[in-house]
């Protein structure tokens, strides 16, 4: 087997530090020499930041922060960075704050320091996106690349319990689509499963106590090479079937992800050769299969697609338009039977080692 | 454990394709949009890159390498490029052409494609170094990271097996010292990790025959993986006594690497914890130590300083210089009596195992 392949590695620098977000935030914006900077963050979220005042000067404080970035929010916020003549942006929140930084940057080119308090990963990407008309649009520029994202896991022990380990898994999907997504390289497989590693080390911890740090840090570390590997690798199967369950069928996204997740594991992990074991170290099982199930068992993972609203009459409609969209590199070839055969196991939650 | 550090990834973009640079290289100078290319290739390594004309046009070739970067080549080089209006330099070669490159770029900010023919590594660091009245000044900067990296295995199938294995041994060291740098964190210890596994399949195919393809892909691949973690780890206690060793005792570089690289190992593993597994794995062994001396025993590593010149004599000065150069942060702490036990093993080509 030869190397074949082509990786962009994003210049980015990222700062860990329980409870030292503010200083660390400080020194970022003096290396980087700004003058006016703006901090966006959601209203519910202003008293995480009561010490920023004190460590750095905030030129603009901006708090219409909304999900999906509608356009005339962006709008709103790119005329208010450029009425202050703001030269920094700094983002608190999840995948909206974050979002909402990135049109700034898209805009006005100023760089973003990114301080993420969900496990969404879109501060690791050059992504972004934007709502008109109800219909989001996406694209790609490094100029919305963060450059700095400082994890503080003291910001998200307030997270509620259910929905970090909601959040934490949906990453581990990211981390093991990345294993064989269209654009898998060596690069992607060794920090998806460098992020396995981490999400099994941190969301026990993070479902036993959801106030625990080491947990949430390390729940947090996964996130971020779950998204550096994904972004990188793009949708493999596993997330090709779940955009089937979530836009056809409407089925709730971290619930669907969570539950289909073994099945497709169990599915490819025969064909998937070394990336299998490596898995299975990460997890520290005897097979990835093995180590995926102890964790989804520990965290209390959904089982069946059934309680999410999905039925047996969905089921042939799921499989053809599933089997339309995965990439012609996974690992084992899909037939629309298989496909059917793997929802149906997925719809009654039966066991995922014994889909053929 | 709470996790506390500082990572910066450097942007870059990496091709892997044997036999393909020249076309890889032409697609990045459209990308890249550059219209005056100046290639930098030693005389002697010119017929290797006889196609390159079939695929992109060459405004300026630069055939003057000399090792280190001395001030004045480098100079000749700048004024070189600033005569045909450069905007991107293509270089072919070791440490030296792309230190020639890099020398370029930072007096003109052009962007560099290096496409490396040996183990070293510059081509993943944002370091240069120039050499004036005998006396190597490096710095950093990100002007001098190559935009691109093309490795291409084709390019490098006549270079020897003995300097080879020696090159790839080298980078093996990078890897394992970057586990326990002053800078380590996760991060550049999961890069490492998949350094060590690549250089572990490599380097045994490339000493059965070095001109096999797919271990010379593997030893590239891993040793630009020991690059970038090794530049973001920095220098561990193996390196330390390295350079003492190579500095003071004027030991030759390579071989005086692999051989305490066991005796550091040796010593240090007992304390690394979790690095020590995370290596055994990536060695396919029961212990890192196992793994290491497995690899160095098939690919015919030397195994005694004293082969090298060095004596029972030097030993006390060697110690004594190596203690105050051990990063605070080593996993262990260490005397200069165990240093000197160390050397002497060392020295003796002594069973590392058999350290205290």
């Amino acid at each position: 087997m030869t190397l074949n392949f082509e990786h962009t590695t994003l210049g980015q620098r990222v700062i860990f530090g329980a409870g030292e977000a503010a200083e660390k935030i400080a020194a970022e914006i003096d290396r980087l020499g700004a003058d006016n900077v703006m901090v966006i963050i959601s209203k519910s979220a202003t008293e995480k930041v009561a010490d920023f005042d004190e460590h750095f000067t905030v030129a603009l404080w901006h708090r219409e922060v909304v999900m999906h970035v509608p356009a005339e929010v962006a709008d709103r916020a790119v005329v208010a960075a450029r009425g202050k003549d703001i030269d920094l942006v700094v983002t608190v929140g999840g995948g909206s704050a974050t979002g909402l930084g990135k049109a700034v940057a898209l805009e006005t080119k100023v760089p973003i320091i990114a301080v993420p308090t969900t496990f969404s990963g879109s501060e690791a990407t050059n992504v972004w996106g934007r709502t008109e008309n109800a219909r989001k649009k996406t694209g790609i520029d490094d100029a919305v690349l963060p450059a700095t994202v400082v994890y503080d896991a003291e910001l998200i022990r307030d997270l509620p319990g259910d929905l970090a380990v909601a959040s934490g898994l949906n990453a581990l999907a990211h981390c093991i689509d990345s294993l064989w997504g269209p654009r898998v390289d060596p690069i992607n497989q060794a920090l998806a499963v460098e992020g396995i590693r981490a999400l099994n080390e941190g969301l026990p911890s993070v479902r036993a106590d959801s106030t625990d740090l080491d947990g949430l840090e390390r729940t947090l570390y996964g996130a971020y090479l779950a998204a550096v590997a994904f972004a990188s690798a793009g949708s493999g199967m596993h997330h090709k079937i779940a955009h089937v369950l979530g836009g056809t069928f409407n089925l709730p996204h971290a619930q669907t992800h969570a539950t289909i997740l073994p099945y497709v594991l169990a599915f490819n992990a025969p064909a998937a050769g070394d990336a299998e074991q490596r898995m299975a170290a990460a997890f520290g099982a005897p097979t990835a299969l093995d180590g995926l199930q102890r964790l989804r068992g520990v965290v209390g993972a959904p089982t069946a697609l059934s309680e999410l609203g999905f039925t047996a009459a969905d089921v042939t409609q799921a499989a053809e338009l599933s089997l339309q969209a995965i990439p012609a590199n996974n690992p084992r070839e899909v037939t629309a039977e298989e496909l059917s055969e793997l929802l149906t196991a997925a719809l009654n939650g039966s066991d995922p080692a014994t889909l053929s």
